[in-house]
């Protein structure tokens, strides 16, 4: 998508450690107005979806969302909530997941009531890069008996395995911009 | 407003220790096109002051100030990020919360850049009791220069003392719906 992948070789700043910082506009300030252009072009590729169900994952994650369902006929957005708590109340599907961008790890709880058996669910959040996060949220979805229509993603990195890996296993993935490779010494950035 | 008592009243689930659960349309699970009518009745509320900026708190804050943000000419929405970390780089403004609802203490990190001194800010959040959340975004507004035009809630709990110290101290602060009372033993909620 032009218009993203501008704004990134615009407002992106590209450091060690693949770290592509888009803090300007995606993921602490946000251009909603960008979000409204993304949220319009997921409606258009997921075209013919059913969609019953955004799901996301805080934090980065819901503003696209709740911005993107509007384009979807304003359905409900879902976000998995990040917790260390032990609580195990059996009301909660309940995933772990080992982030290596943030060398951090984390459970990720969503409320079983919120996601139901054959529910049709989009899966929209900011980034994918190993797919660490996304694949907690299929599992999530999977252990609910829901249907993912599709994963839409603002910016892919795409010299790294999660896109490649959910493509293969047959995921509709839309990635909004792929990232094929970025140089902190330069701060250039190659688009798929 | 009339359509958000309703929809307290039908689906929230109050609990003992002033806790009202609002997690099926509000942060957890988002009836996004009830956000639409919370962001238009903001945007009604606040006509006639200037907005920059729209400033909330990381997470459930994110996807209302995003919707709202459409009706405000889709300024830009800044999350303010909570963090235990100790980085002090002096790139971010940063401020100490105290949360009686959630038992925790936390950091309150925004990037200066993000805000600018004489900017004209709209705070907006799903929830107001004690006011600490809010407190620290009014201090990182100071800290900034930044103008404070107005403070939007979707639920003040009346009965605490946030909302009228804010109003005491001159801030334009419009609730959406105000809890008076609320009674865990037979559920009911009476609003101001």
């Amino acid at each position: 998508m032009e218009v993203l992948e501008e704004r990134i070789r615009r407002d992106g700043i590209v450091r060690e450690g693949n770290i592509l910082k888009v803090d300007s506009f995606l993921n602490h300030q946000c251009d909603t107005e960008l979000y409204e252009e993304l949220g319009a072009e997921w409606a258009r590729l997921f075209a013919g979806c059913p969609v019953d169900k955004i799901l996301t994952i805080e934090s980065s994650g819901i503003g696209l969302a709740c911005v993107a369902a509007r384009h979807f006929g304003n359905v409900p957005v879902v976000f998995a909530r990040k917790t260390e708590s032990l609580n195990l109340d059996g009301s909660q599907y309940r995933t772990h997941i080992v982030s290596y961008t943030k060398k951090r790890e984390y459970d990720v709880i969503v409320a079983k009531r919120f996601i139901q058996k054959g529910e049709h669910v989009l899966i929209i959040d900011d980034f994918l890069a190993m797919g660490c996060a996304l694949n907690g949220l299929l599992e999530i979805c999977q252990d609910a008996g829901a249907i993912v229509e599709g994963i839409g993603i603002a910016i892919e990195k795409g010299f790294q395995p999660g896109g490649q890996s959910l493509r293969e296993r047959g995921y509709h993935l839309e990635s909004l911009a792929i990232v094929q490779s970025m140089d902190p010494a330069t701060g250039a950035i190659e688009f798929a």
